[in-house]
Parts: C-alpha cells; structure tokens; sequence
C-alpha cells in the first residue's frame, strides 16, 4: 500500500494520519476535505503529505474515512465507486450499522471494511491530532467475512501496527454496546454542563467552585456537536434506551434521597464502586 | 501554632498534614481516627509525627477535622470543649450548614473557623494522600466573622501558604452552589456507572469498548459511599433539586431524540461548548 487517502484529517484522521506514516515512512499521506483551509491546516502540521479530492481515490491503495457519520453514509457508496478494484476503503465512525447496510449491496461491498476505532479527546479538528492516541486502545473491526481476506489483512496489519488491539463484533451489537460505554457518557456529560451553566445564570461565579471532579465529569460537553449530533441520530434506538436507564437510575436515586433512604444511598454507591476493578487499566 | 491535630488523616486530612508540615516544619502534627490502623498507616507514611486520642486536644494550637460530615457534626462541639481558649479548630467538610448549625450557640464558637478547601480525588484513605492537592485550589471560608480575628488570620496564612485561594461564603449559599458543581457529579457518576454495570450483567465483555471518555465521566464513582452518603443527606434540598433539574435536561434531551429533532439536539449540545472557556485553567 502506497497511497492513503485520508478523507476527514481532524482528530481521528489526522491522528491516524501521523501514525500510520511514521510506522510506513514510505506511504504517500493524501487529504481530502470540505473545507481547503482544513486541508491547509494539516498540511501545515505535517498530518498529510499532500491535498486531494474524491476524483484522485482512483489511485487509492487505502482510503480511511474519519468525518461525521451521516457524511460516511452518504458518500461511502459514491467513495467505493471510485477505488480501484485492489483498494481498500474502510471508516472509523462510531456507529456500524447504518454504514454498514448503506453499502451491504455494493458491488465493491468487498472492498470495505468498517471499522470503529476506540479513541479519542473532547478536542477536534487537524490541531487536535495527536501521536499515540491509538495505542493500546481497541479497534472493533465489523463484517469482517464481507472484506477480500486479503484487504482485511493488510489494514489489520496497519492498525495492529500502531498498536491497536482489534475485537470483532457485528453492527447491531456495536451499536448496542457503544451507546452505553460511550454514547451516553457523552449525553450525561453535555447535560451536566448545561445543568450548571443554567444554573449560573442566576448565580453569579458558582464556578469559583467546581474542582476537578466536576472538571472531569463535563469534559465531554466539550465535544464537536457536528460529529455527534449525526451520532445519536443514527444509534437514537440504542441511545433512547440506554437514556432511560440512567434517568431511572437517577430518579431512584433521588426517590431514596427523598425518602431519606440513606442506608440505600450508600448501597447504591457501595455496589457501583467495583467499576474501580473495571476501570483498571482502561487509560 | 505548634501543635497540629488532625482528626482523619486520609486523602483530605493527610494531604493538609503533607503540605502544612512541608511549609512548617517546626510543627508536631498529632493524628486521630477511630481506627489505630489507620494512623499506623498515616505515621508509616510519615503524614502524622504522633498518634493522639481527643482527649489530648487540650493541647492544640490548631485541629483539622477531615472525616465524614455526619460525624463531624456529632464531634464538633466535643472537640471546641476540649481545645484551649487558644486553638482553633476549623473543619474541611463538603457541606457548611449544618456544621455551622450546629455550634452556632457553643461558648466557643469564635474558636471555629468553618471551612471548604475545595481539591480531592476518587480515592480515599491515608495511602490517597498527596502533596500539592490543594496548590492554586479555592478554600471557601464561611461565616468569617464569627472567629476570633487573631485565629482566623494564622488560619488563613497557613492555608495561603499551601497555595489556596480564600474565598468567603455564607453557608447557605455554600450548600446551594456546591450541591450543583461537585454533589451532582458525584451522582452522575455513580448513576453512570450503575447504568452501564447493570447492562454488563446481560451483555458480556462491553467494557473492552469503553474509552478514556467513559473512564472520565466515571471517575468519580470511585469515591467513598462512607464520605459522600452523609453529604447527600446534610445537603438534601439542594441536591435534590439539581438531580430534578439534571433529569429534567435528560429527559428534554430523549425527547428530542425521540422525535427526530436533531436541529434541536445540535443546539443543546452546541450551547454547552462553552463548558469549554468556563473550565479554562480549572485543572
């Protein structure tokens, strides 16, 4: 593999894009981007080697799509048709299954593999791309028996490589699975932020207040609304469901609050604090 | 001031001892906690000088109370009979009202200096204690006026010198701002992790999936059920009525999703960035 077409270089792409390259010096690192400052801002930072558009993958050895996910979904069918028959396309989005079924009948279905990268910051865009982001971390690999054995190896190479672990699992799954461990993290984080920014509208510098436990539960509401709006919108079965668990669970608890179940409270809490084993080693 | 006791010597009163010595060597820190393996532990990791019982707080220049708020209600007017006309006592607890309460008519109150030094971590116990956890964190003092102006200034020198910002408070508005940065995300957190463990018990294996957002968010359910059961019960009203208002978002949050108002979604999100610039420099 040659030439990489990086289509998105923000952070997952230009991350991608930065370790991918020092690990195949020999790779020719292409940008394609909405926006030519974008495209500018990576080349500027050394994420690519060089600018491009959609009409240059007839050359692509391996393109790796890393933009919102209702974007993958429209253009993956249209990218496909311009690979060449030994290219490899794959995406990191972080939902599988409606990227999945939009190319399920292509005719270069084969040539596709989806991919979900477990990585990432609440920051975005080429300057938030960053070395080492994908070390250690897991790269959960769907549909694996639809891809030429071939490609697949190659990109698994790749990935394994930059030091990826690599799981398999089907799309519903994924999804499923991602909305808890993920999706609603997010939703609880955005929510706890607007929570106390409400709340400090009418109370003046109450976040003279906050430490860093409050710091690291809203760290997520940092993150870009453009890629996760198409997130929730695409997984909004599994995220709806995984919401009303955790606002039950919130609600129960309050209930015990109110009926100053305190024993109960402390309970809740005891029980949860084994996520400390589970945690263990996460990051 | 030479003779410090420190009643709880773990994360918060150990870190104080660690850094209170460091800048006062001249001192002889005294630890006291209900269990002797506990002090065993904070004198072999060298944040006490001594072990002490209350009863040798005839003695102190000055007592730090770092233990569950409950008991630090249940001890606080023991401990200001015991200390001489010449100490101060001042308590770090997360809740200011009812501690305040509760000494409010003690002939020693201008003893007392009520206090908030807002730093921690999710662990607890001596082996959690660490220098520095209080450098360029907010002390909030509250009802400033009600000790001994003498008292109150060494306090506050010994509490600048270890890096802290002082700011002052009433105890009511303490417990109404403090319920919203730091209680809810503890039970944010707790809820999140519950969510999710609960999810595991069904669906093997989904926090091979989790990120570092995941572990970020929960981090704070690591904490103690011991410390934090009795806050939420000392600061009931107002934690109680941020919980309504976070599920409250939650549950407008849902119903978005539900019908498709993705616009709407985007604009939740988008409108919580500033999370972003309001957290600048917090950690």
């Amino acid at each position: 593999m040659k030439n990489v077409y990086c289509i998105g270089v923000g952070l997952i792409g230009g991350s991608l894009a930065i370790d991918i390259k020092k690990h195949n010096p020999e790779m020719v690192i292409h940008g394609i981007s909405r926006k030519d400052a974008t495209l500018n801002k990576a080349l500027e930072l050394k994420l690519i080697d060089k600018k491009a558009t959609l009409d240059d993958l007839e050359n692509a050895d391996l393109v790796i799509i890393s933009i919102p996910v209702d974007a993958t979904v429209k253009l993956l069918p249209i990218i496909l048709d311009k690979v060449p028959e030994t290219g490899l396309v794959v995406d990191a989005g972080s939902t599988k299954e409606a990227i999945c079924k939009v190319v399920e009948d292509h005719p270069k279905r084969r040539n596709f593999l989806a991919m979900h990268p477990i990585a990432g910051t609440e920051h975005s865009g080429p300057t938030a791309a960053i070395s080492g982001l994908f070390y250690n971390k897991t790269n959960i690999v769907c549909e694996v028996e639809k891809t030429t054995f071939k490609l697949q190896e190659k990109a698994l190479k790749l990935f394994t490589d930059i030091g990826m672990r690599i799981r398999y699992m089907n799309p519903k799954d994924h999804d499923k699975h991602i909305a808890y461990v993920s999706h609603l993290s997010h939703i609880s984080s955005f929510m706890l932020g607007k929570t106390v920014i409400d709340k400090e509208r009418n109370e003046r510098d109450i976040f003279d207040m906050a430490g860093s436990g409050f710091a690291s539960t809203v760290r997520l509401a940092k993150s870009s609304p453009a890629m996760w709006s198409p997130i929730f919108e695409q997984n909004k079965t599994n995220v709806v469901e995984s919401l009303e668990e955790y606002i039950n669970n919130l609600t129960h608890f309050k209930d015990l609050m109110k009926s100053d179940n305190f024993t109960e409270i402390f309970n809740e809490m005891k029980n949860t604090n084994h996520i400390k084993d589970i945690l263990k080693g996460l990051i």
